[in-house]
């Protein structure tokens, strides 16, 4: 009995010729392609610590945020303008505002933007206002909004879908690659499994960065906000993700004079334990740790 | 230690309101909504089959199936113009003349035609060509196209997600109903689960089928192609649906005559297994089994 | 890089050479062996319904059900007297006595009986009772209990282990095997899942079914009651077995004279719905439904 | 639709009261249960290192790995006399001579011995020889081999199921405890997921680790090897599993000097990365990083 559909990784090199080490060797068995956003740089001497709040609610609380990130010491600011929600009838975004609020808090901070888009046509605003555009796991192979990004002259972040095989993750990137832009970051961002819902949101699965690593010259960061859904977790799962091979970290973090955000509060972190795990993530990169070969 | 983004199905009122039996009890306890296509019936006293090719590549290939599908007693056409595939390297459909195709074996075969919209701004195309819009997997929480495929004016089948849990597959119908178009018919198809890939494609999820039934009145059918991706498991995939609850079945047909298609293949079955399966659903249908209560 | 432990369905000749269609070519591409127990015939020409208690918790309630059991036609008593629970401070089963009871049992309604042996040590004391003996999901590679369930002279009826792969499953089987008995019936059982726990217990593998019978001559059934682990779903999961391959189904009957028994009450059905299952299996064997070629 | 068999971490007081931090209120809210095993001090100042062999093969094999342990710093040996494999016709351990060996190297090294045992009947014999008696993840379950395990006078080490939930990880380590025996240490080595085989044997799933720590007060370690089944990402694994807040890790050593060993040579790490791994555990133990309450 054949199976139909079967890939494994043994097929990428057909499947996403333009980012699969083998059939690009330019970067060689370990290089990482480094990916400038604004002079942020994925992929080169540290890692790179994004922070900020899950939703721009308001341009007091994303404000409040993003000095609280700028002050942690991480290298850009995160918010959700336009919010992917289970139910239409939950809170949706804020939308261009959002975007417009976002900018403002670059403008205050120098720190540059990451936001998810979640809409082809709205592809070309988000990136008038964002450095980096991010498409979340529930997208992950939504290949015309994969193709809008990757056309929209801007770096991209690209999620692993909750139940996205690496081959499928690769192949989905491939959809920007064929665009012409290379400037792909990988997420991992925990998966679905049995495990989920019990004691954390969902499984983190840091087994996959060293096999990004070997089989594509992409970097790759790690959400611990989402994976764990435990405000606790992040910490250890950041320095966890960063000791597996992370290249960086985007994290959600409250503003601690506000009120009760609108989503997905119980996995924000403070700046303060943001500003640890930053401290963590440069000690680290400056030490002498031996680089590992993934290949 | 709380965890984020915690929901359950005693949460649906909130979630889909719209689509409750709880906060819509027009349905009582039992009743289906029936969902007309062209005269097809969703939720009505047989079960829907619906049959054809995984992809339209030629309008000999689609008509040959289609004459088969219409002689095995099926009661809609289906088949893809724009197809997702994991490459962007692949065959990716045969897009407006794909459509123009099927358009033409319904004309044929008189049979109403379902096949897949991707992006939002092809969706007005899909809608004028076809009599039913479909949602696929990859694209279950793609909310903008879901929006747009409620406001397209024609029925929409929502395929599962890989990894949907029953909550977010019907927040996903509520970004349809929302839209004011209630005419929407569920369709597992395979989630992924550890033993996917050994010997079957998918892990094939009968036991969402009654759950449905309890928590919406929204028609629900089966996809036994890719929920096994084995031609020799469809029929008795197809037969076990019936009996769980499925209202209906889309299922990949093959052309006997033609060379090896483009995808799928080898969970493609032939218009005889097809007619097999068809006087099952009818003899079923016209027995004296009794209507089980999901509530 | 290379992964530990990978195996697949095509190493099955290496790891059950004695239980492998392929290597003991004894059964053809689709026989199954007949695995008799006191006159009952797994594998023969009708599905075999086995009902019973989740535990022997007293005679009267046991011979309450059995004699349910009987009257609704079905073909075995099934019923703990050892208990596998979570917690050790839970009932672990009334043991020997039990065992007793389901002798007495049988000599009343002359239903044979199936009940779990746990420990190696007690295993011969369960087969001096049972007519066979059950190894359950989470003893599935409790390997010393299966040689010792193997050596024991009578058949047994192996549970598939709730993340075990085919392989895995029938590597177990073949422990049993390897003490010269191959009067092994196989069991599905419902595997974890993302999805278990939302609407039901576990997920219900049914795409194991003709994979199992493709790959041994072992004849497979189902237990529709764990699997789903809701009682309403028990009859509709019963029906899509038998449709699916399944040889037979194993099914928790409650004692409607009883008070709540002391455990699993939620997933039990009544005498009445087992009735119903039973001439469901017995009109579908006796028409003349094909037989399908799972090879 | 009530479903049977539900159980969450808030049941755990009824179903561990002997291991639950509610309900054993001895350690308060972060303290850990110091187990101690020949000197070596699980839950103590330093993560404890244990390397060995996957199986014991012959007085050689072992004395050379256990030689290279010693030398790279780790604190126990491991190794395999009874070895639990998934066909009965593969190697299955050398058994009380396997045993008898682990206890020359233990004579000469100094290191204290984990083996593990899997037949309630050898549990004695097992714990003769060793120091710590494990048992494996297929038989998180046997609660026979469980209690035998807790009466035989020495530490147990409890692998999780490869689907265990953390309840009833947790509710297996209380049949251990019950027969009076609290020198408990757990062990996280990966569990199934859609995710494994493609790029690494199971989904590694350190969200468990801090989740342990909130709900018991026993010390958790990981097993890098088999939860990654790559040899190349056994060193970050163990980096990430410190960070995470393991207590300790159990990694399979080869031998250099030998040829291919008949088990998961693939996984297998050479002396000198264990010792590199020694060093990341002492030098993270002995700086000033803070101590996270995951209460």
């Amino acid at each position: 009995m054949k199976i139909a559909g079967q890939v494994s990784l043994s097929d990428l090199p057909r499947i996403c010729p333009l980012l699969c080490r083998k059939t690009h060797p330019e970067y060689g068995e370990t290089d990482t392609r480094v990916v400038e956003v604004r002079g942020v740089r994925f992929g080169g001497e540290r890692p790179v610590v994004i922070g900020g709040p899950c939703a721009v609610e308001s341009q007091e609380q994303t404000l409040n945020v993003a000095r609280g990130v700028r002050r942690a010491g991480a290298d850009m600011l995160r918010g959700g303008a336009y919010k992917p929600r289970t139910s239409p009838h939950d809170f949706q975004g804020t939308g261009r505002d959002g975007l417009r609020i976002l900018s403002d808090a670059r403008e205050e901070t120098g720190l540059p933007v990451v936001t998810e888009a979640m809409d082809t046509r709205l592809v070309e605003q988000v990136a008038e206002f964002a450095d980096m555009i991010q498409i979340g796991s529930r997208n992950m192979q939504n290949y015309p909004l994969l193709a809008e990004a990757g056309r929209a002259g801007k770096p991209v972040l690209l999620k692993r879908g909750m139940a996205a095989s690496l081959v499928e993750w690769l192949g989905a990137a491939e959809y920007i690659a064929q665009q012409g832009n290379l400037d792909i970051v990988l997420c991992e961002r925990g998966i679905k499994a049995f495990a989920g819902g019990e004691y954390s949101r969902y499984v983190l699965d840091l087994n996959v960065i060293p096999a990004v690593r070997a089989h594509t010259f992409l970097p790759v960061i790690v959400d611990p906000s989402h994976a764990t859904g435990v405000a606790a977790m992040v910490e250890p799962a950041s320095r966890a993700a960063l000791e597996f091979g992370s290249q960086g970290l985007i994290i959600e973090v409250s503003d601690p004079s506000s009120a009760r955000p609108q989503c997905d509060a119980v996995q924000s972190i403070d700046p303060d334990t943001l500003a640890s795990i930053v401290r963590f993530a440069h000690a680290r990169a400056d030490s002498s740790v031996e680089k590992e070969s993934f290949a």
